[in-house]
């Protein structure tokens, strides 16, 4: 199996003022190509710097694959470190400078004289073209390492990636594929659901991995093989197994989330559903409007802070508001009713709570009830998310918990 | 001065499956505090790859953060590679181990067995709480070396950072001052801005850099001084020529958001809004009730997909959605108009367009019309992300400018 390692160069992600999405894209890329990644750095446009991690990333691994530095002006030194490092001569390609050239008259403009050392090319190495930018990519080969050098701006890299780089890679350096997939679940803590599959967790390939995002636990199933086809056989009855130890927690394998896992199920059974928000005001619509198609799933959402919209909006009853409070089962439940018979959905959802920070006087913060009616009837749960001072994730896995909540009552009714 | 390196831990980043943010806020976090970052590197759960770069990282520089790998399953070996390589014992703390089995009791929960080894701290370490998470933070200091390990999800670091680590650092390694402020802006695009600013960007001490960001362009001026008192000095006259230059695109100096700046301007004015969303969803609620204290400018918010729930939960006549369409500038209007009066709001505010992917047949996808009504009168803009295949994006740049004509009204009307 090849192995790889990723080095983004540039001062700015140093300093914290981008965020490096392209080491997420390039490692996702090798994982899919079957290529093993390493290691990730990150050095600053200093030419003493990125040479020794060059060296050191050579010591280790057969491709690297350099993220920015390509550029115009004289703090640019990817092309030129690299070259040195590997023992390339560059030499001013003509064809490339007008193309470069090009770039700018067809914007009419003239290119800055500095642009031209964009077009000096490692001599012998594959060049990769920049069809949205002006420094072209390229792979430099030596003793049976290669180092690839690409642009930094993430548009310019990726379709230079997809229109050169991946099929030079499939090529030259693919053997095997590794393929992973997502088991997502929803109400399970990470520790509890690793305990569940301890035992699986020491296996090879597949190999089980669990992790935890915004309050969900995730296991990552990887296989690799010498094709797709044995590694799916790998697959196969490992996710099985998991399957059958977290049954309903599980809410969808390879998801993107759990909105997708609710669109989906919506659509399958040919129900719309609305939603009344109170804490998470507006997020739960939000979410389930992320996935394309949702229209047709999506009924309505309306978002009520204060009493008064409770009942103007979801006539939602002063005596229950002022009987049991805004926040409390039977408010939930009448929120849920309300935009049920207002939009005419099958289904209607409905939370509130305290978002926080800060507890409401009487709930503690992160508290809320979450309503559910349909034709069958409603009911409402109370749920915490036992985190103080996190108003941005209790408001978020608050939202997620009804989405499951609506999830596992479709499953059950329908 | 101090330098400083990131160590990331964890497969999954490896892998693509997570976004490394926590790289840009810990690299911003020593940029403001004077420390200079020299490298980043991601490894996977790996004890081997792990201590060999520690080993390196220490030969660079004098202060290493780690982050990940503190979790409580097998594949977590941060804390124990990293004492190993220092020579640190661990030895269970039953204070710790009574705080985080009291964080499952809170939620009604038995601690799992696995959760304990979090409990185990490196022998005369300075230790960080978790108040967050179950995983506790560590320094470990040796020979005038520090390393500062962290646990791995971007809430439980933050917060552990602005708890403990950043006091931690400043009252042991910061030497001198250095403080930034953040010119936001929107409806400007970056190379413009830094057009208008460009003499400035060659100026040293404060510095000043532009970045984007979401669809919004930013200028971060920084400036270092033996005190804070000195460093303020710096950037205050620059500041003042910078906002002469960009005016009214403004919104904002060390604002978080849009929406902060709107609540701010809203309280400020003691004015409450109501908004009603068709393509954002609940995005521009979601937004704003983000703010805490949102509560006394929020009056509500209505998502309404489907011609009949505008019709029916914002009055929009069907006459004109047959005449004009459900995307149009008269549309928004009635939108607008329709959640201010059902509500009793002060202003309305309402979105409707198409966030793709893919245009709606007649309108390109990124194009909506934003419609604003006040006691003053209504009116309604057309506005367009120009960005294809980008829901996320043209859903989020979209609400950004639904608040910043928000802010624009306001300002000018009251």
């Amino acid at each position: 199996m090849h192995t790889c390692e990723l080095i983004s160069v540039g001062t700015e992600l140093l300093l914290g003022d981008i965020l490096n999405t392209n080491a997420q894209y390039l490692s996702r890329e090798m994982a899919s190509l079957g290529i093993g990644l390493l290691h990730q750095s990150t050095v600053g446009d200093n030419p003493g710097r990125l040479s020794s991690e060059i060296r050191s990333s050579l010591s280790r691994c057969d491709i690297i694959i350099t993220t920015g530095g390509l550029g115009p002006t004289p703090d640019d030194i990817t092309k030129e470190t690299v070259c040195e490092a590997l023992g390339f001569r560059l030499c001013r390609d003509s064809a490339i400078l007008a193309d470069i050239e090009s770039h700018f008259t067809r914007r009419g403009k003239v290119m800055p004289a500095e642009n031209a050392k964009q077009a000096d090319i490692p001599e012998g190495a594959a060049v990769f073209k920049n069809s949205c930018g002006t420094a072209p990519g390229a792979a430099l080969e030596k003793d049976g390492k290669c180092v690839i050098i690409l642009p930094g701006p993430p548009r310019e890299m990726k379709m230079m990636f997809n229109e050169s780089v991946r099929p030079f890679l499939i090529s030259k350096y693919s053997d095997g594929v590794i393929i992973s997939r997502n088991v997502r679940t929803f109400g399970i803590g990470e520790s509890d659901m690793a305990h569940r599959v301890s035992d699986l967790l020491k296996s090879v390939n597949p190999s089980v991995a669990p992790y935890a995002k915004d309050g969900e636990a995730f296991l990552r199933v990887t296989a690799s093989a010498e094709s797709r086809a044995k590694a799916e056989a790998l697959l196969l009855p490992v996710i099985a197994d998991i399957k059958s130890r977290l049954s309903d927690f599980i809410y969808g394998i390879d998801y993107e989330s759990l909105q997708e896992a609710v669109v989906k199920l919506l659509s399958e059974k040919g129900l719309r559903a609305a939603f009344a928000e109170s804490c998470t005001a507006g997020y739960i619509s939000k979410r389930i409007t992320e996935v394309p198609g949702s229209s047709s799933v999506f009924e309505c959402g309306a978002v009520t802070y204060s009493n008064a919209m409770k009942t103007k909006m979801l006539n939602v009853s002063p005596k229950t508001l002022e009987r049991f409070g805004s926040v409390s089962e039977q408010t939930a439940v009448e929120m849920a009713r309300g935009v049920m018979e207002i939009s005419g959905a099958d289904i209607g959802v409905s939370v509130t709570g305290v978002a926080g920070p800060g507890d409401d006087g009487e709930f503690p913060e992160g508290l809320s009830f979450i309503g559910i009616c349909g034709a069958q009837g409603s009911f409402a749960e109370r749920f915490e998310t036992g985190r103080k001072n996190a108003r941005e994730y209790n408001r978020y896995v608050t939202a997620s918990k009804a989405l499951d909540m609506l999830r596992r009552f479709i499953i059950k009714n329908y």
